[in-house]
C-alpha cells in the first residue's frame, strides 16, 4: 500500500494546551472532556456546558438503570437509504399528496421522534462516511462520490463506529450499501464491523446491463448495447466484470456474493440484508451481548423492482414503491424485536442519506418542501426524514425542531454505549452528543449549525434560522446571500439588509471553522490503493477490469504510479 | 340601476329535456335533481350515481336523526382567510419549518378532518364568490379581483348561501372580508345576510396611509408621501376618503363602521368581527334557530399588527402572526360552543381563500409543498389548507386526500341544512354536494376535477392525478404540458409521451364543459353601478371621491356612460 503522509494529529499538541486554558469539559462524567469538536461547538459549550453537565449526569443515571434492568447494554440499529425528501415519510398529509402511505414509519414517528432538522452532507458516500466516522466527509477525504472503479477509499486509520462499538463488547454488522471505496482497507468488515454484507460502490454495476435499459433507467450503459463501432480501438473501456456485492467477516476471507451484477438481482441484495439483519439480532440475543446494526438499503433510488408486475402505490415511481416496501421491513423488524423481549432496550433509527435524486436521476424524486436535491447544499440537498424509536426511553409523538448533523449519530451511539473512550482525541470530531436531544426531546439539541461542504469546499453555513450561501457570495461585496429559513425555508429569496446583522458572525464562525482545520488538517482525498483485491472467489474478468490496462505489456507507467496521482474531480459531484 | 341582459336562463329548456333524456337523478331524497351541474358532474354520475344515492339515503337519516335530537338543524360556521399554502396550518411537522405553531387548528385536524386536496379560485373575490354562489366565479362574473374604486359587484341575481339557507330558518350572518364589490346590491346585507360586518374591497384601504409607509408595508400610496409635484393637474388621482368597513342589517340601513381605514384601526375590524360572531352565537341559541355564520378573517395579509410589540412567532412575519391570532380565536370559539353546548351540532370548516400571496406579496408568505402562489393555476395558487371538525359527525383525525372545491361547500352547506329546494335550477352549479366525504370521509368525494380559470380564461383543468396546463399550451402540438401530480406535486416536469393517454379525455372534457357554458351564459363582468350609495353616515369625502370626476362640469359624458362601458382587466389579476 502507497505510503502517504499523515494528516491527522500533527496539530494535537499545541490544541490540547489551548483547550486547557480554556477549560471546555462539557460531560459530567468527563468522559467526552478530550474530544477535539469543531471550533464552533466550543462557542455553545461556553454558555451551555453547565446545564450540559447536568444533563448529562442524569442521563449516565438513565443508561446505568437501564443496563442494571435488561443485563445488557442497549442496542442500536440504524437504517439509511439514499435520496429520499423530508416528508416522504413520517407526514402522513405529504404522503396524501404524494400518493403513496409508509404506515410503520408513520407509526414510529407517532411512538418516537420526528426529526425535522436532521442535516446530511449533501449525496452518498459523503454523508456514509460522516455516519461511519462522526467528522464531516471533507476531514477523512470522502467528500465525493465514488463510482467503479475509483482505486481508492476511506483510510484504515479513520475511527468507525463498528470500531467504537466493539471495543465496548457490542456485536456489530453492517449490512447494504457500503460506497466508502474499493481499496480492501476500505471493506467494510475490515473497518470494524464483526460481519458484513455490502456494496463498495452504489447501485450503478446494476445499471450497466441490458435489463436497466428494458428499465428506462439509464441506457447504453453496456458493452451490448452499442452498436458496432468500427473506430472503436480500446477495450478497456467496456464496463464488464463488475462487482456488486461483497461479504466477509472480521478478520476473515472476502468473498463476492451471488451472481454479477443484473437488474434481476438488484433486490434480491436487499432481502438478503433484511433477512441478515433479523438472524444478526438473534445470534445477538442468543449471546445476550448488545448489538449495533447498520442496515443501509440500496433499493429507493436508480431501478424499479423487476420482481413486481403490480405496483403497490398510487404514486407509481420507483422511490414511492421502495419506500412502502422498506417500511413494510420496518414493521417486521419491531415485531422481531417485540418476539424477542428488546424493544426497550433497542434504539431505532430511520432516516435517507441525503435529499431526493432530482438532478438527473429517476422519474418521481422531486422537490417537495425544500428547493435542490441531491448534490446541493440548498435545503433540499441536506435536510432528510429522519425519525427514532426506543420505547419507554423516547417519548412518543414528538415533532423535534431543533438540527441536528448525521455525524453526531457516532458520538451519541457511542455515549448510549457507553464507549465515549473509544473516540479518537487526535482529530475533530464532528459529531456532539445528542442524547439528551433524544432523551428530552425539543429544545435539547447541542447544535445550532451546520457546515455544508460540495466536495471539498465549503459551500454554505447554516446557524440556526440563519443560512449563509457562501459558493455563490459576491466578492467584494456581499450581496443577497443570506437567507431565513423560517421565513423562506426554499431559500427563494436571498436577503442582503435584512440579515447583515449576521454577516460579521458567519465570517468570524468560518474563521474559527478554518483555524481549527489548519490545526488538524483534512486528509485531502480518499486514500488510493488498488481495487477489489482479496477476492476469495474473484472472476477472471473483474480481475481484468480492475487491473486494466495493467495487463497490457509494455506501459511506459505502473498501476501504481496512476493510482496515487492525485485526480481532481475524480468522481462527479453526485 | 342599469339595464343588462338576461345571462341565466337562457338555455334551461333546452337543457331541462336533455337532463330528462339522460335520467341522472343523483339524490335519494329528489332534493337535488333539478340541479344544473358542469357537464364533467355527470360522467362521474353515470358511473357512481346508484352509490351516491344510497350514501344519501343514509345521510338523510343520520340528518333527521341530529335534528330531532338536537331540537334545530345543524350550525355552521365558515371561516376563510387571505393568502395561506397548504400545511401552514395541520401540519405541525411544516409548522415546525416554519417556525410558528397554530395547537387550535392543529386540534381541529386531529379531532376531525384534514382536507389536503380543496381547490379555490386562484385569487380573493373569484374564490368568495365561488363560495357564496356555489358557481364559479366565472360564471357571475366575478373573476376578477375588484379594487376600490370598482364602480361594480356581485349581481343581486346571483343566489348567495345566506339566502338559501335563509329560506329554511337559518339565523345568517357575515363578519370580516367580503370583497364582493362596492354596489350597493352587492352589500352582504343585501345579498341575504341578516346581520353584517364587512369591508366590500379587500385589505387595500388601510394600505393608503401613512401608518402603512412606516409599517414598511406599500409605499408611496398616500396623498401626504408624495412630495410637491408642480406637474400635476388631476386632484382625482389621489386616495382619499375610502371606506372601509360597512355594517348593516338585512333591510335596514348601511353605515360606514369606525374611524376612516388607517393602520392603527386594520386590526380593530377584525377584534370587532370576532366579537360579533360570538355574540351572534349566543343570540341564535337564545332564540333556539340555527345559525350560518361566514366570518373572513383580515388579518393574514398586508400589514402587521400594529398594536403588538412582542411578537409571538420565531417566523415573525405577518403571515405567521396572524394566524396564531386567528388560532387563539378559533381555540376560543370551539371553547364557546362547548359552553353553549352545541358543540355536536355545529359544523366549523377552516380554509385559506387561495395560495400564499408570493408575487409582491409581503416577507414570509412563501411557496412550501406547491409551485406559485396567489393568482397562479398552479397548485400553489389554488390549493388551500382546510380543516373540519363536527364533534359526533366528522370522525376524528383524518388526512383526506380527495378532490373538493370551495364552491362545493355551497351545495354542502345547503344539504346539510336541509335547504337543497332554494338552489336555484336555472344556472349552472358547480358546488357538489360532498355531505358524504364530511361524514364518510376519505374516497367519498363526488369530485374528481376542477376547471381552473385565472380570470375569464380557462388556464388549466385537473382531473385526479392528472393536470393539463391549457394557458401555456403549444399551438398546433401538446407538448408538456401535462403534469402527474402525485409524481410531480410541484409541477416542475411536463410530461408529453407519459401522459397523451388522457389528452383527448382533456380535450373532450373542455369540450363538454364549454358546450354546458354555451347553455348556461356566464356574466360576462361584475355587476356596473355607482359605487358605495346608500351609507347612512356617509363622510364628504367619501362622497367626491366615489364620484370623481363627476362633481365637475362641463364634461361630455355622465358617470354611468363610463361605468357601464366594458374594461377589459378592469383589476390586475391578482
Amino acid at each position: 500500500m502507497p505510503k502517504r503522509p499523515e494528516y491527522i494529529g500533527q496539530g494535537r499538541l499545541v490544541v490540547s494546551a489551548l483547550a486547557l486554558t480554556c477549560g471546555f469539559a462539557v460531560s459530567a462524567t468527563g468522559q467526552s472532556a478530550d474530544i477535539i469538536h469543531d471550533a464552533e461547538h466550543y462557542v455553545l459549550a461556553a454558555q451551555h456546558g453547565d446545564k450540559w453537565a447536568m444533563e448529562d449526569a442524569d442521563i449516565q443515571e438513565k443508561l446505568a438503570a437501564l443496563e442494571a434492568k435488561h443485563g445488557t447494554k442497549p442496542n442500536i440499529i440504524h437504517i439509511m437509504w439514499d435520496d429520499t425528501a423530508v416528508g416522504e415519510i413520517g407526514i402522513p398529509e405529504i404522503q396524501s399528496v404524494r400518493g403513496f402511505e409508509t404506515p410503520n414509519f408513520n407509526q414510529m414517528a407517532d411512538e418516537g421522534i420526528n426529526f425535522m432538522r436532521m442535516y446530511t452532507e449533501p449525496a452518498c458516500t459523503p454523508t456514509r462516511a460522516a455516519f461511519q466516522t462522526g467528522r464531516y466527509a471533507v476531514r477523512s477525504g470522502m467528500h465525493t462520490v465514488s463510482f467503479p472503479v475509483e482505486y481508492s477509499g476511506i483510510d484504515a486509520d479513520e475511527v468507525m463506529i463498528a470500531e467504537v462499538l466493539s471495543d465496548v463488547g457490542y456485536k456489530t454488522a453492517f449490512f447494504g450499501k457500503w460506497h466508502l471505496g474499493d481499496t480492501e482497507e476500505s471493506y467494510a468488515h475490515n473497518q470494524g464491523y464483526d460481519e458484513a454484507f455490502f456494496t463498495p460502490y452504489n447501485q450503478v454495476p446494476s445499471m450497466w446491463t441490458p435489463q436497466a435499459e428494458v428499465g428506462n433507467v439509464i441506457t447504453g450503459l453496456y458493452p451490448d448495447l452499442y452498436g458496432e463501432d468500427r473506430y472503436a480501438m480500446d477495450d478497456s473501456w467496456q464496463p464488464n466484470g463488475y462487482v456488486w456485492t461483497l461479504e466477509g467477516t472480521k478478520g476473515g476471507e472476502t468473498n463476492e456474493w451471488g451472481p454479477p451484477p443484473d437488474i434481476t438481482n438488484f433486490w434480491d441484495v436487499e432481502t438478503e440484508a433484511q433477512q441478515r439483519t433479523l438472524a444478526f439480532i438473534d445470534k445477538s440475543v442468543e449471546a445476550n451481548e448488545p448489538f449495533f446494526i447498520a442496515y443501509h438499503p440500496i433499493s429507493t433510488a436508480f431501478m424499479p423492482d423487476p420482481r413486481s408486475s403490480t405496483k403497490l402505490t398510487a404514486n407509481k415511481n420507483i422511490l414511492a414503491e421502495a419506500l412502502v416496501k422498506i417500511d413494510a421491513f420496518v414493521g417486521d423488524l419491531f415485531v422481531h424485536l417485540d418476539e424477542r423481549g428488546i424493544s426497550d432496550n433497542t434504539l431505532v433509527i430511520v432516516m435517507a442519506d441525503n435529499g431526493p435524486f432530482t438532478h438527473f436521476g429517476p422519474r418521481g424524486m422531486v422537490e417537495t418542501l425544500y428547493t435542490g436535491g441531491k448534490g446541493d447544499f440548498s435545503e433540499g440537498g441536506v435536510r432528510v426524514p429522519a425519525i427514532a424509536k426506543w420505547e419507554g426511553v423516547i417519548a412518543p409523538d414528538q415533532i423535534v425542531g431543533d438540527i441536528l448533523h448525521v455525524s453526531d449519530l457516532f458520538t451519541t451511539f457511542a455515549r448510549i454505549g457507553g464507549a465515549m473512550d473509544g473516540i479518537p482525541t487526535d482529530r475533530v470530531i464532528d459529531g456532539v452528543d445528542q442524547t439528551s436531544l433524544f432523551m428530552n426531546g425539543d429544545g435539547f439539541s447541542r447544535r445550532d449549525y451546520v457546515m455544508i461542504y460540495q466536495g471539498p469546499n465549503l459551500a454554505a453555513g447554516v446557524k440556526g434560522r440563519f443560512k449563509r450561501d457562501w459558493k455563490n457570495a459576491t466578492q467584494g461585496l456581499s450581496l443577497d446571500e443570506f437567507y431565513d429559513l423560517y421565513t423562506d425555508p426554499r431559500e427563494a429569496n436571498g436577503e442582503m439588509i435584512e440579515q447583515f446583522h449576521v454577516k460579521s458572525m458567519f465570517n468570524r464562525q468560518r474563521a474559527r471553522h478554518e483555524l481549527w482545520m489548519e490545526q488538524y488538517p483534512n486528509r485531502p482525498d480518499a486514500t488510493p490503493g488498488p481495487a477489489l483485491t482479496g477476492i476469495a472467489n474473484e472472476r477472471p474478468e473483474t480481475r481484468k477490469l480492475y487491473t486494466a490496462p495493467a495487463d497490457l505489456e509494455g506501459l511506459p507507467f505502473t498501476p501504481e504510479q496512476v493510482g496515487n496521482f492525485p485526480i481532481p474531480f475524480r468522481a462527479s459531484d453526485m
